[in-house]
C-alpha cells in the first residue's frame, strides 16, 4: 500500500487508510500523498478529511491534482479513468 | 443545478454534468465551479477530466479545494460527509 510516502486508496475501510497516513506521518514523513483512481476517488477525500480533523491538527492539504490515466481493459481495450494526488503536509 | 457559475454534481450521468460545464462557459463564464459530497466526488472529478480533455483544451483546473461538512441525518443526528471545488478557468 505505500511505496516511501504514497498511499494508494482502495476498497478498504476508510480508516484503514487513515491510519496508514497517520503512521507514516508518525514515522518522521513530513508530507503524504493520497492517491486514488475511479470510485475510490471519494475515499481518498474522506480519509484526507479524516486525518486531517481527527488525528492531525497540524497536518494541512498542500495541494490536489487531478488527472486521467489509461489502463489496459479486460479485453485489451484502453480504459480512460480519472485519478486524484491529495499533498498532505506536517506543519 | 446550476448558481450562477457553480455546477452540483449528484446521480445523474457524468456527461450531463459535462454539458452543463461547458453550456456555462459558451455563455461566457471564465470560472466554474464543480461541486460535490460523498461518493460523488469521484464523478465530479471525471466530470472536470472529461471537460479538460475532450471538450475545451483551453480550460485548466485552477484550484481545488476538499472540506467537510455537517449534514442532518434522517434521525435528525449530524453526519460528516466530504465535500470538493474544483474551480476551473478559461484561458
Amino acid at each position: 500500500m505505500a511505496e516511501d510516502n504514497v498511499i494508494y486508496v482502495g476498497n478498504k475501510p476508510v480508516m484503514s487508510y487513515v491510519l496508514a497516513v497517520v503512521t507514516q506521518f508518525n514515522d518522521g514523513s513530513d508530507e503524504v500523498v493520497v492517491k486514488a483512481r475511479g470510485r475510490a476517488i471519494s475515499r481518498a477525500v474522506d480519509t484526507a478529511e479524516v486525518v486531517r480533523n481527527k488525528f492531525m491538527p497540524n497536518v494541512v492539504v498542500d495541494k490536489i491534482e487531478i488527472a486521467t490515466e489509461e489502463l489496459k481493459g479486460s479485453k485489451g481495450d484502453m480504459i480512460s479513468v480519472s485519478s486524484i494526488e491529495i499533498f498532505m503536509k506536517a506543519q
